[in-house]
């Protein structure tokens, strides 16, 4: 990592690279600290990388994160500089430059991301570009310990998703609606089941879709009250494991009752663009290539795009420490990468019909790809 | 909110305050729009509120964002503009020029985390200020439907911190460690009790802190392992609901066995500093003097800060949309207002003993203030 940091600075010609954020929302600064933060701190990539944390968390610093120096933000006198400006963002910039001065930087270099009013102040002293986060582009390929992070959560994903589907399996169809113990079964109870396994596997999760019916027909619709019988049910879950902070993200489409026909067919077609898309997929290959390739599938079987309905969506997309990241398999995806880790993830959504989605995730291999997602693709059940 | 928001744009002589992020981690464009995504959008802040989302998330945006206007990117030819600069930002940026052109916008104001990338592309064609984000401002104060979310995810809190408490209550020290059913309690298993009866209230929580012994001695340590007899163990708990996103925030202090005379006076000088703050609470009066207050408290009981021991952190602060928030009980905490919701939590940490931290929950009020903390305090349990 440092060597990589080290080869980019080169290239740009900068003393070092500056995160300034909170490392819960920004994937790039756990990346490169390991330290889990919810409070702003400031890391500073060079040589070595250098963390600058309130006193508060200067102890769980050393011990958590993986930079090679903790500094606290008293050292820079912070109180003494916010008694002076009574202003929070001054006194904190004003600190910045203090730290990074003793750090020797002259050229800077900043994420697209780095805070715009930090950054004004910043300008004033140092030369700064702003450009694209090199730990964005380094995270995208996965080492052999992120992969099987990122395995261990999927296995934590597929036993949420069995539980979801024996649920609804265990349903009834009454007139329209599916029915357990006497009640309507709900996107919610589904989705609690899913939670609740989900938090026994020490993961958590956000906004698991389990949408029935016409609701499913918005793919990002989360989907609410009684499930339809005789109706595709799209589950999507995308849960991230607490300890290494790594993401899974799998898709399912199940119906309980009678498929009618055309539901079926569009389930097949899915099947087929989805399977395309997993055989197009190796190093070299470019992401748009990928997404052509399932783009063409659908439009051969006749279910062309057409006025915000069919596939509407991309058919994929990288996962890692965000559950959405590089490289994206759309229009404009880049060439894959060994060690990559993609969705492949088709979908048809009609207005009278709902929606239809499968996703699987593979890792990037030289001649073809590794699929994580071990789960069967079945709509009846 | 809209004629606040026109206020505030007059005063700094704007058209329009621009917002672009995902409001899961930018709390002011959930408070603005009320529309939950974790990919990025745009919030335009005029006499009307216009949301910039991809064409993805137009159908969830317009049914559950409380903004006036819901454009999708694909109005402002998002796909074109990338096929045409193969750069994401770039394209990004350039549909923003447009959307703003189209709002009439020529003077700007981002707020201090705008993205410095794209407000280095947006002064290049308008007049740009970088603002404390009015949003920030608005919510410390909060409506009576706030103060009732947030008393809402308050009980839950006390439900979870009930299961904690019960949970080492029901134990029994064996040697110098907690037992239950013939294991030994870990801060693991208290931690997951109170997630599993969190979720039950349909709460989410990131790093609820249950740490005992020395561990404690760092505020901030999450706690891990096996509990200690006889030993402060502090339970501090800040979940945040699902369904209204607002957090609360309690910490409790427990011990099971016997507990030694330091400890019961660093805990009585904890509950009196504590009890004492809660009283110097009203409209008018700063955050700094409350914080002054308890301060001294601690000091004419024989408790001073020294050498990163005693009282090493600030009294309390804002909760709401963010667990952190304004205003601030510190050495530069402003004017309290009338319904800012504030936590009081002083808390005495030594090397040798651990820690000992009592944090109340409360809204203020115009002569006192109301707190919506339930709880009893009581050191052995």
């Amino acid at each position: 990592m440092h060597s990589l940091i080290q080869i980019f600075l080169d290239q740009h010609n900068l003393d070092g690279f500056l995160f300034v954020g909170d490392s819960i929302c920004d994937a790039d600064m756990y990346y490169l600290t390991h330290f889990l933060a919810g409070d702003r701190f400031a890391a500073l990539a060079q040589e070595k990388t250098t963390l600058l944390v309130s006193s508060m968390e200067t102890g769980r610093a050393e011990k958590e994160s993986i930079a090679d120096k903790c500094l606290s933000t008293s050292q820079y006198q912070i109180r003494e500089k916010l008694k002076r400006s009574e202003n929070w963002e001054e006194a904190y910039c004003q600190m910045l430059a203090d730290f990074l001065r003793d750090h020797s930087i002259k050229r800077l270099g900043v994420p697209f991301r780095f805070p715009a009013g930090i950054y004004q102040h910043l300008i004033q002293d140092f030369e700064v570009k702003v450009l694209e986060s090199p730990a964005s582009r380094f995270r995208e390929v996965k080492t052999a310990e992120e992969q099987s992070a990122i395995a261990d959560t999927q296995r934590a994903c597929e036993r949420a998703m069995r539980q979801a589907i024996l649920l609804i399996a265990g349903s009834e169809p009454r007139g329209e609606l599916l029915h357990r113990d006497g009640m309507p079964l709900t996107s919610e109870k589904v989705r609690s089941a899913i939670d609740i396994s989900l938090l026994g596997d020490g993961c958590e999760t956000m906004d698991t879709i389990v949408a029935g019916g016409l609701q499913a027909a918005d793919p990002h619709a989360r989907g609410t009250g009684p499930l339809a019988a005789n109706c595709p049910i799209v589950i999507d879950i995308f849960p991230r494991s607490k300890s290494s902070r790594y993401f899974a993200d799998m898709t399912r489409t199940v119906l309980k009752g009678e498929a009618a026909l055309d539901v079926k067919e569009v389930y097949e077609a899915v099947c087929l663009a989805q399977s395309e898309g997993l055989k197009a997929i190796r190093a070299g290959v470019s992401g748009k290539e990928v997404h052509s390739r399932v783009s063409e599938v659908f439009l051969d079987q006749g279910y062309p795009e057409k006025e915000g309905q069919g596939f509407t969506h991309s058919t994929g997309h990288g996962v890692g420490l965000d559950v959405h990241e590089k490289p994206s398999l759309s229009e404009v995806g880049e060439a894959l990468k060994v060690n990559h880790v993609v969705t492949v993830e088709p979908g048809l959504y009609y207005h009278d019909i709902g929606g239809v989605r499968m996703e699987d995730m593979v890792v990037v291999k030289k001649n073809d790809s590794l699929n994580l997602t071990h789960f069967e693709r079945k709509l009846v059940i």
